[in-house]
């Protein structure tokens, strides 16, 4: 491990540094103010850095192989090239799943282990991209990761088709790998498919039902389904390919569904008051979209007067002049401390889970670097 | 193989039934005269009523797996239920491709290897019917099996949300199946993915062209890939569980290709001058909706006068008092004689690579009596 964990020696042993990302979560922390202290954040950077450097070519050649309608939407969903096919140097994203699924197999089967993984970190990443071309095309979001999205610029139906191929160029990535693990990688990524399926039609359903309508227990199960469920699964993947045990297995997917979870309330709350200035959204943005983001939801169903208050705001149309009122709103009925003590809960029990199957924690630093990084959101 | 070839007696071995079908494919048949005399069809029917047995439990038991949210949606296209949930006893189909793949196993490796091919034809239907979501959506056809197609009664996102999970179970299936086959038939069916992706682009991109600006290269491509790549990958899945080789494989994708390209430029020729009763499609339903099929394009790109006239005529919006016209321009052109002639042509190379795997005739009489099933469309 100690081959990718660049930073560990600066720590004594046996003081992760989990606490610090507890503490960071339950200080409220004003809009504008970037969370990466000089400590933190480098570890995980550098863990995604060489994630992208391992999985990139297995991802191109995949990606390559496919006929050139769907590669060029590929090409350009994952930032490689412009809309007419000149080269692009835009980011194919941070990599955070691929990242999961070696950091994973790294710390139960160690550098080997590692390397044996990369073919199923690509395959991860792939999902992931198969189910953004898809979603962007059913939310008509215009927008991902600062360019226009896949289906303004070739349609529907060639986004449609460019996700279909990214989900089987994913499995046959899998189906083609001779390591014993690969058929219950494959196996367990088409059920977090389908899973993530499902994800998307309980957010677009509840998108449409009134402010009032969604109860907490609904966006959570939502937002394990859509956000938690491929975090955990990468990290599964990983301690299959370390050939790993079913309860190590089971842990690890707890792990990263439990951080992809307070990944979600996090980011939920920079889309209310605003976060780091590189994430890009401005604040107040999932409000002004009338989203029912976790926070939103738990102020709503709080029983307090706020709740009523806030219920009302959100039936009107967005002005801009409510904004800071709405805001204030989610804050005193309670959304805010919720989403913060969620988040700080979950990552707790991700901790614990990852102790269980990983309790030595210079093994398991790389996964909690990038647990830390996700929910931190410092870049 | 006997167990499934309940005719196969009637005739002396080494007199297959392929004659008749090049026979019956070179004789015009005029509209509305049923294709199905008392000696043919019954063969074919019995192996497709066995192979839906076969097949039916594992197919619900994929279907049923899922999340209530698209289980709705796919029962209803597979016909088992209506829009409102209830019962429905319409059909999933003909269970073709499942069963070509279990023809293909019983040729190759008799009964057991027959039996252990059940999952692998439930993937194969799984997938078919994945690509029928996706394609109707793109296509904003309304109608699929006698009844508004899904996304009208669900929506474009349940649509699409239930295809992408049909796709997932389908290698699910695959990846679960402890079959020394499996993982080769996996990377099969998702390179088979990407084909039809592929076709289903160059369909849709061609529609958007000028009824000239096509090429006859073009358009039997396309066809090749939206319906021979699946029928090919049916019979190959068939032939890996039966633990066949290289050579015998390709040669049984040849076979299933060969015949998925007969039956689509008979399926074409129906489309123009109407077939059977029963195929539902009424004489000129192509030609009213302007389709560049593959008689219409080889009528267009044959460089006589009734071509020039045919394409001054696609060029109009369609009006029913010029249907007799143009329908009589695609055969004055040789359309109809060019989509028999090949169509024969096809079903004469699907024999000969049928005949390089399967050398014994009564071995091949399931899959010889499914593919002139298929190309006669006599039920």
């Amino acid at each position: 491990m100690a081959e990718f964990l660049t930073e560990t020696k600066r720590r004594p042993r046996g003081a992760p540094r989990i606490p610090g990302v507890l503490e960071t979560l339950q200080r409220p922390r004003p809009a504008g103010e970037g969370g990466s202290g000089p400590a933190d954040g480098h570890e995980a950077v550098a863990i995604l850095d060489r994630a992208r450097v391992s999985v990139d070519p297995e991802l191109r050649a995949a990606v390559e192989s496919l006929p050139a309608s769907m590669r060029r939407v590929a090409r350009y969903h994952f930032g490689w090239e412009q809309a007419d096919g000149t080269p692009a140097a835009g980011s194919a994203g941070k990599a955070i799943r691929p990242a999961l699924v070696l950091a994973a197999a790294a710390a139960l089967g160690g550098p080997r282990a590692r390397s044996a993984a990369v073919r199923a970190a690509a395959a991860v990443e792939l999902v992931h991209n198969f189910t953004l071309l898809h979603d962007d095309v059913m939310d008509r979001d215009t927008s991902r990761r600062h360019r226009p999205t896949a289906w303004t610029v070739f349609g529907d139906a060639d986004a449609i088709l460019a996700g279909d191929a990214l989900q089987a160029l994913a499995l046959r990535l899998l189906a083609e790998d001779p390591h014993p693990a690969s058929g219950a990688a494959a196996a367990r990524l088409a059920d977090c498919v389908v899973e993530l399926c499902a994800g998307q039609h309980a957010d677009t359903a509840m998108e449409k039902r009134g402010p009032t309508e969604v109860t907490l227990d609904e966006v959570l199960a939502m937002a394990e389904a859509k956000t938690g469920a491929l975090l955990g699964c990468a990290c599964a993947l990983g301690a299959l390919y370390a050939g790993a045990g079913e309860d190590d297995v089971a842990a690890l997917d707890a792990f990263g569904r439990q951080a992809g979870l307070a990944f979600q309330l996090i980011d939920d709350v920079i889309g209310i008051w605003g976060g780091p200035s590189r994430t890009g959204k401005p604040a107040g943005a999932d409000l002004a979209a009338r989203k029912k983001s976790l926070p939103v939801v738990a102020a709503l169903t709080s029983g307090t007067p706020a709740a009523a208050e806030l219920a009302e705001l959100y039936a009107l149309p967005y002005e801009e002049e409510g904004l800071e009122h709405t805001m204030l709103a989610v804050e005193r009925a309670g959304g805010r401390d919720w989403a913060q003590d969620q988040a700080a809960d979950r990552m707790g029990r991700a901790v614990h889970q990852l102790a269980r199957a990983v309790p030595d924690p210079e093994s398991a630093d790389g996964l909690l670097a990038l647990a830390e990084f996700v929910t931190r959101r410092s870049t």
